[in-house]
Parts: structure tokens; sequence; C-alpha cells
């Protein structure tokens, strides 16, 4: 009997990154804390991320056709939670953290240890999340000293069952 | 300006899981080490993993239509290596670890702290790997005191470009 109480756990065990995804539709910039994160393809390298349908990255990504991952420092967690809501820009900043607008128009965080740029290349919904399959076409490492943060670095889970409000 | 060695690093540095895929097709079973593993919608319940299209993994999922993820304990971390190869079958193992057949087909290790049998839904050539996407059809926790193996308990690495012979 597979029951949600199970699907739940088993999925909760998956090792995960925790990054930021940046995307921008003309002046609407988003940071979205992100989990469902992988590398697809070698040749060209493909970047495979899932993002929830009712999320405004989901729109920003749509509509800008590209998405940056920024990859961060476990030490810094306090962002984590901080862009698990849409985050508020002012000027270059998105939660008063610096950005700049990368070579596909997507914003990449000062912050971030490192960051791939990315252009979309598929996008297909997969039910409640929709797989955007990017292109990296710029990327940047700003210290080669520290591992990035992932999911078991937090107290956060995602994935598992839909649930009401998610 | 995008050199390999840059995507290289970048790509490693994406924290990864690391398990163990079966797979079957009529008598030939194998287990391969993945780290390209994430979940993708929530409902159904969908697992993608990106597999290499020369991998003999590749072609019994393809013939056999389904998946097991095999999360592992991270103190037992030589089959990561030892499935780096086809797998020796002999009898109900696989390079001397006991498996089981799961629902969908495909054999699932008695070893695993916990896993996911997968029936597959798409399948998306990426260019030198394919994304097979599952619904989790049967699901298991063996010890749920121990955490999941990732990428980042091992040396190894995976990903970034494609080079001659991988």
């Amino acid at each position: 009997m597979l029951s949600n109480q199970l699907l739940n756990k088993v999925t909760w065990k998956i090792p995960n990154a925790l990054a930021l995804v940046g995307s921008a539709s003309g002046e609407t910039w988003n940071g979205m804390t992100t989990s469902w994160i992988t590398q697809l393809s070698m040749e060209p390298v493909l970047i495979g991320i899932g993002v929830d349908n009712s999320a405004v990255t989901h729109r920003l990504i749509s509509e800008g056709g590209s998405f940056t991952v920024n990859l961060w420092d476990p030490a810094d967690k306090r962002v984590f939670v901080k862009f698990s809501k849409p985050a508020v820009r002012r000027g270059t900043t998105l939660n008063d953290r610096q950005v700049r607008i990368g070579k596909t128009g997507a914003p990449i965080f000062e912050d971030a240890i490192a960051y791939m740029d990315c252009q979309v290349r598929y996008a297909w919904d997969m039910g409640t999340h929709t797989l955007f399959i990017g292109e990296v076409v710029d990327a940047g490492i700003r210290d080669d000293t520290i591992r990035a943060a992932a999911m078991s670095d937090t107290r956060m889970k995602y994935g598992g069952v839909k649930r009401g409000g998610h």
C-alpha cells in the first residue's frame, strides 16, 4: 500500500540541492529557493529545474526564456526561507541581496558562490510543476573553497505529494 | 568565456544524490550508480533520472519500461564504483548484492535504505543522456534512521562536458 505518508517520507530522503533560481520578465525580477535541480546532458550542457506551476518564477521563466541557478554558501541559510516567497525588488537588489543581469537577461546574485546562466531549450508541464531545461551559456565561480548548500543543511523539506495551498 | 573547465567545475558543484538505479529487460538485470535524480511532480509523484544513452541501463529501461531508485547507506560506499560498470548477475544477486523483482519488473536492492519503484511515463533524449521520468508506483523504507548517500560522500564526480570514452 503506497500511502501519501510513505511517498513523502521516501521522496524527502532524496538528497537535493538548495539554490536560488533567478528569473526576469521585463522589469519584474525574482529569486526563488529551489531544490529540484540536476544536470541532464553533457553536450550541450543542460540543466533541468522543476518549478511549481503557480510560482511567480514559473511565469517569469516562461516569459523571459531563461533562468539562473545560484549555488549558495551553507553558512548563509537565511536566504532559503526568505526566498520561498516572491522576492521584493529594490533597484538592483532582491530581498536586499545585490543582483546583476546576466547574458540571458535573468538576474545573478552577487553573493552566490557560483552561478549558471541558462537559456531555456525545453519546458515540459509535468502536472504540478514544469521542468525547465536550460543550456548553460554563461557561468562563474566567486568562491571555489565553499561547497554548495544542500537541502540537508537545513530543516526544510520539499517534495512528496501535493498539499493544499502548497 | 565559457570554457569546458569552467563548465566542469561549476556543474560538479551541484549537490547531487548518489543511488543505484535498477533496471531489467527479460532475464537481463542491471544496477547502475546514478547521480542525476530529482522529483519532478507531486501529482502524480514523478521522479526523473538522467541516464547515459550508451549505458546498459538505458537499453534495459527503454525495453522494460521501468526503473527503481535505491537510496543507499553512505557507510557502504564500495557499491558506487562497483556499479559504475555493468553489474554481474548471479541468480537473484547483482554484483553479489541481493535483489528482488519489484511491482514494475525492475530489481530492488535488499540493502537499499529506501527504494522507489517507478513506471516510465516519459523518456526524452537530451543529447548525451535520456531523461526517464517515472511515476512512483511502489516504495519502501528499510531503515529510517540513515540519511541517503550523496555524491559529496565520495570523491567521485559526474557531470560537466562530454569526454572521450565517458
